[in-house]
């Protein structure tokens, strides 16, 4: 079959350059190959992909005779002979094993050298694997790529795991040839500049839902200040003052005490930093000046605060749900029944309490309800579905009429509690209501901000009007 | 570095034309570069990413001396400079500001103009801003492109946001070079024709769930007519006809009547269109005469139809699981066994009653779990790794299961109920038996159509027979 | 408008050769034409996409004239003509239809032959469509493609349908040229080699949850299985032994003792495989020779055990919840309280009782959200967003966390019921002591496993060390 594109020509490739071709141009007769160094569950997985997709494959083995299976049509030579034979290396070993390839130096000249590796932790050595290989071979143009992926992702291409890919290096032509294989075996690369970024990308793997820890900190903080609290408050109190050892009550009343507790502060707190941003823009009259670092960072961990907190609020609607099935309260109201019956006076039924613990229970599930349609649209796949625009909506409009649902919902479970000194044991306030505070602070602000006069300042300043800088009034009208 | 691609003689290029690389030819040493116009958060996001994708970014500025904090590495020149050094313009400011655009003409002649703006609202102009853009600098070749993306997701690539861009453009040439870009910034392109798209694409970002419209309409419709509809015939004629104030029922049993309710007619809404299309082409004979608006229309919200019945199923759900707890209930269960001591009559244990209920409330488990599993399947994450046949099984098949165990929980909520006249207050039926009426009639078209004879013919149309078209045998053969 | 480009000699096409030329350079003036077959549901999708996205498009039609409608702007010819006017043609028709093909032999050679088509059922047809068509034309390039799409989701493109489409052919040029236009219909092509696989893929939209057979039987029969033991150890136990007819029991308190069994033994199911696995490379001391079959299928649907047991845990959970608004359970309360009364003895509050059905509640309660939990992060758009180390924490650690907490929860269920003979009806054990068997073996192998020098073996075997073959040290070195 005869080729009419001029890429042909690329056929006079000097021996030293980067020569792979664009995928269209590889004629059938051929196969364009590429070299494998690492015969390891990684490497196999690579090549078996390779082949799949069109490639011939070459590996690279110390012992060519005896290195174990490669999948079936893929060559084994020598170190020197692969890689003289491909003019693009994938390396599959460990950097453990990196000084040998300072042997091949005169071979890999001039060869793209894709390192794949990954260490087992982070900082074990003191520059990236693929910076290393760099310094020890000057001559190759290293390539750090698909370091994200594991051999099961490799092997099975990109069906259900992740498709994106990060890459990094110093020659832009090498670059561009690994992303062109990585295209063809279904990933969808991502140029994150040169090789000094090869740490960053060999850190990926190894990291632990960074963004989570802070979130899970004050969780955890939280969860432990509020149990010690209400342990201390009920536990400890009725044993000093009435002598009586309510301890079996830590397992689901007082967790059901302090669930609710921390989902609504952490909710507040996923609020709170916006208020607190848009009032330092009204204060500082402009939106070009930088936050502060800490409330960048909190601006940043909003939605884990947000899933976190709804996770602590699943906790308390199950732990709610089962109150009525427990041995505790089984007997509490066949105790009640039987002490009516025997006094024979029938308690009149009570209207407003049943409005309020009706409002109170209706209150609970509509922001449960909305908190858990917010969860839903931060899934991954459901927030891409949705414009900017709805997103906002959805998170802010909805977000405070879930904040206010919860709020109000623990109001009402207060009631006229707030004014009674016999639930101020030991001059503290009960649990609820501490945790009120940070909420109700928030809807004020929120209302505050809310007001037309506030409003229509504060979307001038983010609209890109500045208050303090009359001078620079041609500028401004650029800026957007 | 030598390079021996052919593309490397883009060198000599025309100044007018359309000059950008591909992206594997940028040699080292001559980096791409790229202009923008306008530093506000927009212009420095996207210049931000520029530079980590490998280019070099000129800034056009009014005042290139005083005009803010641009990214590291960006240049700011004035605006007639910026546009001469580069062939590829972004422009990152209003649609207001535009004007001095002509001044410009002349730099900008054969450059691709790239409109990355949105507006406020809808329908703002007479016309798209990039169409206003094209006729400003009828010499440039403007394309619409990265108007869905904020700032945010321009900064960071597209990690958590949406990958897929659209853009539109009448040059083939310019929309190639803006794809180019766009892919190496990691975004996806979608190419959605000329520049007379570009009001559509405007408008992606100010949407605000269209599809939804319809479909909250109808369940806010529902809601407030049922919910009148019961108020009406329990707190309203309780008071009159017993002078009782039930009133406080409002705020859970009444909701809780409500809600199942609408989630019933919701949720057979999502079936009736399918059912009345199959119906049309057996009266038609044929399968390619298009359906009426209206059914259109309804077929295209059925998922929304169905998601906004779960969500009131699941506080049906929520509703109904509290009711043990409620002051209400609990005086009510007290107060019964009160009084059957008192009066010393032990009600025997009704093995039918026993039953029924349990039976009813096995159902409603039952339909809801499934309801929760056609939900599941239709985040867009979990309905894309399905195969065609998958998500017809489960949406259809399975659909019907949980529209028949829903309305058969219905019916033994209902029982012997449907009989006895005292039910029928003021002549009117109960809100459940009003709400069976649709999902019954769903049921019995469904069956109908499962008739062999009539699925056989159902069959036959839909594989691109035609009943009254006998002369034109050939062509269906073809017609598939 | 001038091109610059090399790739303009492209003008100079051989007719005979594969002649789509890249993307960027179809200068505006001479869009690219593609021919299809077919002008059903799907060819006119598919004309309508292609045109949107630019290309120019003809249908070739038996009788050009009286086809039915086609998309604007696109022409009808007879197919002779419509073949020869376009180098790529895609068939938009049956397998039943492509006899005539034959006839067309001339015009088709050299041209590229999207086969697009699906068959109702699988093994239909000795050979798949594809291969049929290229034994029918030889000389014509055929690419297997596009066939997991419908027509819905081809002409709307990939907004919301699955993006990933799959291709196959001998020809490496081809399947460019076909990529190429796919790419700019949006979708992203992920190539499956030569034709052979054409069967695999034709294959795929008929496909009907193959993953999900194998824990589904094993769901059945457990369900069975335990349904069966359940009714004859309790109802019919009663029955003979006491004349009691308790029957009604079987809607809700049987399903609820079944659901837990068959959700927990299926839970431990998943982490079974592993564990064997981790014990068969201890005892073989290599990570390098394949695992018996049924444990590679075992480990292949762990994933989907996991699911089902979450559902089965799900119905659980809703099934307990309406306990208490069951008639049964009210009744009974009722006459408890009643009797209580009768007698006049008040039983103590046992605090024992209150801490056991309180802890018993918690561990099922924490197990069922850390379960939640494993089933969000197992949805692909979840997992997808997180880094290999977090999602084995997640389902590794948390996921033991999870059998050790729904196993304790078991285990305080039972809590001194394991020793009282008056529990073991007709010598049979409860069923929740049964299904507490594979759990408690999976929670001491790993127990053991986590042993410290047991551990550090494993370590080393998974890092590529042998212990059986000592000879071959230099190799290992290079096995990663």
């Amino acid at each position: 079959m005869s080729t009419d594109r001029p890429n042909s020509m690329s056929k006079e490739v000097k021996p030293e350059s980067v020569s792979l071709r664009p995928l269209g141009t590889a004629a059938a007769h051929e196969q364009e190959l590429l070299c494998i160094f690492g015969t390891g569950d990684l490497g196999r997985s690579l090549g078996q992909r390779l082949l799949q997709s069109g490639y011939g494959v070459v590996y690279g083995s110390r012992r060519p005779n005896s290195c174990g299976p490669v999948p079936q049509g893929a060559k084994v030579m020598s170190h020197e002979a692969a890689a003289q034979s491909a003019s693009l290396v994938f390396l599959c070993i460990r950097r453990e094993h990196y000084d040998f390839l300072a042997t091949l130096e005169r071979q890999l000249k001039g060869k793209v050298l894709v390192d794949v590796s990954n260490n087992l932790k982070k900082n074990l050595y003191p520059e990236a694997n693929a910076e290393y290989l760099q310094r020890l071979i000057p001559g190759a143009h290293v390539v750090k790529a698909l370091n994200t992926l594991s051999a099961w992702a490799l092997q099975n291409g990109p069906s259900d795991a992740n498709r994106q890919v990060y890459m990094c290096g110093n020659s832009a032509e090498a670059k561009q040839a690994v992303a062109e294989v990585a295209t063809k075996l279904g990933f969808s690369v991502l140029d994150r500049g040169s090789l000094t970024a090869a740490r960053e990308l060999e850190d990926i793997p190894l990291q632990l839902f960074p963004e989570w820890r802070l979130p899970l900190r004050v969780a955890i903080g939280l969860t432990t200040f509020f149990f010690f609290y209400v342990v201390i408050r009920d536990v400890v109190y009725a044993y000093v003052d009435q002598g009586k050892d309510i301890s079996f009550r830590i397992m689901v009343s007082l967790a059901n005490r302090v669930f609710p507790v921390v989902s609504l502060i952490m909710l507040s707190l996923c609020y709170l930093p916006g208020v607190i941003a848009a009032f330092l823009q009204l204060y500082r009259g402009t939106k070009y000046k930088r936050f502060p670092d800490w409330l960048d960072r909190w601006m940043l961990c909003r939605k884990q605060l947000g899933l976190l907190a709804l996770g602590f609020a699943s906790l308390h609607v199950l732990y709610t749900l089962i109150i009525p099935i427990r041995y505790y309260v089984r007997f509490k109201i066949a105790a009640s029944t039987i002490s009516k019956m025997k006094e024979n006076q029938t308690s009149p039924f009570d209207t407003t309490s049943a409005w309020r613990t009706d409002s109170y229970y209706s209150m609970g599930i509509l922001g449960f309800c909305l908190y858990l349609l917010l969860g839903i649209t931060s899934l991954p796949s459901v927030s891409n579905a949705l414009s900017w625009r709805e997103f906002s909506f959805i998170q802010s409009k909805l977000g405070y009429l879930t904040l206010f649902f919860c709020t109000f919902h623990t109001y009402l479970y207060g009631w006229d509690k707030f004014l009674r000194p016999s639930y101020y044991k030991w001059y503290t306030p009960p649990a609820y209501m501490l945790c009120l505070v940070v909420p109700s602070v928030v809807i004020v602000l929120k209302l505050l901000i809310l007001l037309p006069c506030v409003d229509r300042s504060l979307t001038r300043i983010r609209q890109g009007w500045e208050r303090t800088d009359p001078e620079d009034d041609s500028k401004k009208s650029l800026l957007t």
